[in-house]
Formats: C-alpha cells, sequence, structure tokens
C-alpha cells in the first residue's frame, strides 16, 4: 500500500481507517515514554550484585594499597583506568576518572578550553568565532553543551560510513574557527551506525587550520552490541599514534548503560599536552572522583571479560525489545513510502524517518494518543531538522507489550501525518 | 624563657640545645604528614554502618518512588536536599546537590560565572579586570580556584571577627570589578574563627557596585564541633531575606568530613535568578547527581540529628589529637615569644604564626626531620604571606603519638628558625 501513488479520494478513504483507529488509542488513556535511552528495570537488575561487593566487612583498600574511602587519587584508581583502557582500546595510563557521567566530562573539557584553551593558544571564549561540526542526526546532550557555550553549530550528514568526511575534512582542514567535532563512532546515536575504517583513518589524518581543533570521540556504546557479533570500529588511538596526531582526540566513555545509568562511573582517554590541560583543570575543581564507586565497579566488572559477560545479559533483554519495534515498524509501514529506519546492530537507539515535514506533526499526534518521544528536531543543532523528518525511538525502558503498542501508535501517526500532507 | 629578650650568647647556647633535639630527630626516619584536613582511619570507620544500608536486597526507591539507580533528578534526591537544608537552615528547595566534592560546585559556579556570567550580565571573563576578596590565612584550594581562572585576588586580613568588614565594604560598595569573596563563615580554615553576628549582618547588608558580585559562603564545617558546645553562626540566609539580598550568596557544604571524605555527597544552596543560572549550567552539564549514594546517606544519616549523633562521635576521636597538639604547643613554645597559635572550638586546622619571616624555614627543618607541612604562604592568595609566618597544622590524619612528637618537632624547629633569625 503506497500511499505515494494513490489519489486524493483513495488516500480519503485510508485516512479514515487509520482516524479510526487513532481515537481508539486517543481514549486508551495509555503512556508511554519512548524519548531517552533509559535502561529498563530489569537491567538494573543485572548489577543488583555491585550493591554486594562492598559492605561493613570489606577492606576499602584498592591494589596500590589506599583506602578509598578518604581524600585523594586525583587519576582514579588503577583498576578502573584498567579496564576503560580495555574497553577503549588505550593504554591505561591515559585515562582519566570521572564520577558518574560522561557528559559532565565532555563538558568540562569544553569548559576548559572556552576559559584557558588548549595546548597554551588563546582560550577559545576570547577568539572571534568559534565552531563545531555536528553530524546529525545526533545527540541531542551534545548539541546542547555546544549550543550552551554560545559555539556555532554546523550540521555533517550522516552516511553509513560516518559523518560525511569530505565535508568534515574541508571544513576542519581550512577553517580556523572549526575547533571540534562531535561523534558517537560505534553504533551512533541515534543512526546506530559504526564509522567505516577509512572514516576512522581520515578522522586520524585531518590536518586542521586550527592547532586547538579536537575530536570529541563519545565511545558512548563501545560494548552495547545487539547481535551476536560486535560490529567492528578501527582503533584511533593507534591510528593517531600512527599519524602522529594523538594531540587531536578526546575520548569517553562510561558504565551508565552496563552497570547503573545514574550510578556509573565515567572516563576520559586523552595524550600529550591535553593531558596535562585537563588534569590542571580537573585537580583545581576536585581532590578527586569517588573511589568507592570504582572500588565496587572493579569488584564487581574485573575487566573487559566481566563487562562483556554483563553486556551479553544485556542484550537478551533488550534485543527483543529492538526486535518488537523493528517488527511493527515492518509490519506497518513498509511498502508504505511514507518513512524508513534502521535495525541496529548496537546501541540504544532506532532512528526514524518520516515523510519530509512530518516529523512534528507525528510527534505531536503521538503524544495526543499517550506516546511520548522527543520533541522532533532533537537530533539536530538548534532542533533544527532541515527535512522536520528524523524522529528518534528509544525502545529500551518500555516493556515489550508496551513497545509493540506504542510503535503500533506511532505508525498509525506516521500514516495519518503523511496523509494529512498528500491531501494538501 | 623569652627568645626575643636574650642576648646573642645566649641564643647561641640555646641554639646548640635545641639543634642536639634537632638532629636527634634527623636519624630517626621520621614520616609525620600534617598537610592536609584529613579524616583518620577510626573517624571512616564511624560510618561502616553505611555500607551495610543498600545491598542486593534493598528497594533502591526513594521517597518520591524514584528508582534511584536510573537516570534523572537533576537537583537531587529531596530526603537528601532536606538534610542539607537542615545543617545550612535553608529551606530545602534551595538547596541542590552535587556528587562527592563540594569544591567541584565552587568551581562549577565560577565557571559558570566566568562564561555567561549572572543575572543576564556580561559573563566575568569578558569584563576587563574581576577580582575576589580573599580573608587571609584562608583555604588554599579556594585560592587555587581563583587563581586558575586569572581572577585578581586581594587579600583580606582575619579579625577575631571573621573578614576586616571596613575593609570588605570598602571594595565591595565601591569596587565594580570586586565579584566575590571567599568565606568560611564557621571554624574558619586555618584560624578556627566563626564570624561575629555583626559579620554576618554586613555581609548581608552589602551594597556592591558590582551587580555580579556574589559572597561564598563555604560552610564545610557547620556542624564540626570540638567542644560541648557549637559556637552559634548567624544564619546568612534569614539577614540576606530581611535585607532583600538573597541574590548575594551562594552557600555550600559537604559531608566529606561527616560520612566519607572521598565518598561523600555535596550540596548548593541558591536564590533568585542565581538559582536558574546554576540549573542552567548543571543540567546541560549532566544528566543528574550520583542518587544512590544520596540514598545510602539519607538511610543511614536520616536527618540533622543523625548528623548531630554522628558528629559527637567524630569529637570524640579528634578532640583529643587537637588537645595533644595544643598542649605540646603550650609546652615547648609558651613564653618564648617566637609563636602563637590559636585554640579551635570545631574545624580541622590548628594556625600558628611563627616569628615573621621564618615561616619558609620552619617548614624545611620540619621537612628534613620527617614531618611534612604544606608549603609555607599556603593560607594565603598566590602562596605570598607578607609576613611569612602563618602555617596550618592538620591533626586529624596521625595518631595521638604522631601528633605529639610531630608537634615536638615543629616546636623545636619553630624555635631553631627564631634563633637563626635572632642571631642575624
Amino acid at each position: 500500500m503506497d500511499f505515494l501513488s494513490m489519489t486524493q479520494d483513495e488516500l480519503k478513504k485510508v485516512q479514515a481507517i487509520y482516524y479510526q483507529r487513532y481515537k481508539a488509542y486517543r481514549t486508551s488513556d495509555y503512556h508511554f515514554l519512548l524519548t531517552r535511552g533509559k535502561p529498563c528495570r530489569e537491567q538494573l537488575d543485572l548489577s543488583l550484585d555491585i550493591m554486594d561487593v562492598l559492605n561493613s566487612d570489606s577492606d576499602f583498600i584498592d591494589g596500590s594499597g589506599e583506602d578509598c574511602r578518604n581524600y585523594g587519587i586525583q587519576d582514579g584508581l588503577t583498576d578502573m583506568r584498567k579496564i576503560f583502557g580495555e574497553l577503549l582500546e588505550v593504554p591505561y595510563d591515559s585515562v582519566i576518572i570521572g564520577n558518574n557521567s560522561s557528559l559532565s566530562i565532555m563538558f568540562d573539557v569544553i569548559s576548559c578550553a572556552m576559559t584557558h584553551g588548549f595546548s597554551g593558544m588563546k582560550p577559545w571564549g576570547r577568539q572571534d568565532s568559534i565552531k563545531f561540526l555536528c553530524p546529525a542526526p545526533g545527540y541531542d546532550r551534545h548539541f546542547a553543551i555546544t549550543e550552551y557555550f554560545d559555539i556555532e553549530m554546523i550540521p555533517v550528514p550522516m552516511l553509513e560510513t560516518g559523518p560525511d568526511m569530505d565535508i568534515v575534512e574541508r571544513y576542519v582542514n581550512n577553517d580556523k574557527a572549526v575547533k571540534g567535532i562531535w561523534c558517537v563512532p560505534k553504533y551512533s546515536n541515534p543512526t546506530g551506525i559504526t564509522y567505516s575504517d577509512e572514516t576512522v583513518r581520515r578522522f586520524a589524518n585531518l590536518k586542521p587550520a586550527a592547532k586547538d581543533f579536537r575530536i570529541f570521540w563519545d565511545n558512548a556504546y563501545c560494548v552495547h552490541d545487539l547481535t551476536d557479533e560486535t560490529v567492528p570500529l578501527l582503533n584511533l588511538y593507534e591510528e593517531c599514534r600512527n599519524a602522529g596526531t594523538l594531540s587531536l582526540p578526546f575520548m569517553f566513555a562510561s558504565t551508565s548503560k552496563i552497570t547503573y545509568a545514574g550510578s556509573g562511573v565515567s572516563a576520559l582517554a586523552t595524550w600529550e599536552s591535553n593531558a596535562a590541560d585537563i588534569r590542571k583543570h580537573f585537580a583545581t575543581r576536585t581532590i578527586g572522583p569517588d573511589k568507592l564507586n570504582q572500588l565496587r565497579h572493579i569488584r564487581f566488572l574485573k575487566n573487559r571479560e566481566g563487562v562483556l559477560k554483563l553486556m551479553k545479559k544485556h542484550r537478551e533483554i533488550i534485543a527483543p525489545k529492538f526486535q518488537t519495534a523493528i517488527s511493527r515498524l515492518n509490519a506497518e509501514l513498509s511498502g508504505t513510502g511514507v518513512a524508513s529506519w534502521n535495525n541496529p546492530k548496537g546501541g540504544y537507539f532506532i532512528s526514524v524517518d518520516v515523510l519530509p515535514g512530518c516529523a512534528r506533526r507525528v510527534v505531536e499526534l503521538c503524544r495526543k494518543s499517550g506516546v511520548t518521544l522527543n520533541p522532533a528536531g532533537s537530533t539536530y543543532p538548534y532542533y533544527e531538522d532541515p527535512n522536520d523528518s528524523n524522529i528518534r525511538i528509544a525502545p529500551t525502558y518500555p516493556s515489550i507489550d508496551e513497545i509493540d503498542k506504542s510503535m503500533e501508535i506511532f505508525s498509525v501517526c506516521t500514516c495519518l501525518a503523511a496523509i494529512e500532507k498528500l491531501l494538501r
């Protein structure tokens, strides 16, 4: 049933049918939340044992002999740094541990650049105009940080291989005002794609016009597979080391979607003069991150292997939710011509493109029938989706039944919005 | 034995005696650390039960029904805000919870002012010259933050009543470049004094020339008594409310010296447009602070009364350490004329003034005999003690025997340095 080839009369008939379905939802008092990449309760329960690894009989002493209850250890516990070193595939001594939010570290790195700059250069905040490249669709909270600091955001199209590197190179290698780029290189938020080897190599071989240009490599989903096979991501650290460009990347990761979303551990990996700049910033800001929570994570996760075992259990819970959502989208929308979507192999999201000009209307129709989505445009800088088309679906938190019903409603709303447009 | 009235010959004889004692220390391989206000192991063990309040059988649900393991709750858990509201004697809804370090919140507030400014005014970082008043002797980590942001620091003498308010008012009410003042109003670091009622009232009634001047009220020792009676501190919140100046104060506190130094909970209280400015900053920076650690604290501390009970136990451990230090100072230095010190009723420090021009030398002599003190000058902005006289002693971490021995060594070094000076 291809809506795009229907006559106006045919569309009106179909509209009446969809409207009946829609009316039923509106009287059903549904409340489904598909906004954020939030783990569900069953996922949180996977890490229940982390609540027992420390108790009043524990020693609280880490491998170096420090009492983790007391002050100190600026970079975090060595064993925690080693776990993140393994996850990010970088030497552990380039890892600095944060508290419960990697977003905070990203914010702090940019804040540091704004007030102090990198490598002895003028702080970004005192330079005339500064810009960030924002592969889009992308992560709204990344864009919120750069918008907060009044950094001009330039959207870069996302291809199947990652950001359009022709555009990235043109900007970075020619425009001194371009200071950074946001990247979610593996199971990208929201499109689910993993950067190709060539994309990673081109990142490592950028020749920035600005000496204080940096790559913000948010490897939030580095071990977050949804299938049996991980999609490989070339190691940017190795590539930069070979290219002599280790001053370019800041890498980020966290256990927010491994152990606890609100009480995990986050990490930054950084090299060359950046490491000194950032350590000075952090050492002025705090005597050190929460080490008891690190100790819990060390004793619970142990190492990369321990993390991967846990991630397998996460997958068993959430992969069926993704399948349910995708199945419902297939059933309702395949062949209609009014939407396309990805079937991600990892990460936390499904990215749907509805008919151009319809995303706002779909979100509004969904809201009225009890399905809450992020505002249309959220996946673009300044909330400006040039096509008003992209919608991010976050299927991890609701139950399978809720996902099925909410994707049914979403599909009906997508069709209704499309018909409204086609009838205009 | 008043050194100041001795002849050169007498001094030389005394020097020989002290030098014998000093030589004995140098061969004894002592290692005493009196640098930081660090709780000792026995203090940390007071909160052992906090490690049991949550385990894998717990519900992790706070009073509002939220699963504390998941994302969310920007301002922190209501019950945690209530505890800090009681400690700071402010309404709980003006409290915003942070992670394990109140220093981080202070840093972030200043960072926010630098990049975004307060109340819609020009960010501090874009104003020509900005200055902070720094009551001194004061807290080195406060001064480190303002120095890091290149804010000019103006020392203000500390009197028995708090900072010299004549000087504070003259600067604040006349100089638009003066944007803030660091205060530790109760059991001040390091002098131990508590601001008088008049001082607090004068703070509340400042008429700043700069509309973006703020008071940084670090109430780090709000419940940290060393005697049976707390020294009362007038409530700045009430005074500001009465004076219509609630836009002036930012208040800070933490449980770092209540539960765990490295894994406590911190808080900010703030009013009027500051609250909106700061919330925007925080909401861009993170999805929220660690709620499991808050839940632990809520269930362990319960309320102000629970905190006070715990603080009584801290006092039983550390008050004898202070008494030991003071007794040794009395025994060794009373009547010599080469040092004066306070006998604090709360807080974490003893502040000693040695003979002008001698502090650096005392610290050096101590270091060579195994007693590590903070660098001389640490208690002044830019490490510049105009008299080279003030030394901060932190007696909580070492054992009583270690404190006794280290204060003996400190006293001997103080006398040696004084004699060297008097012999010049």
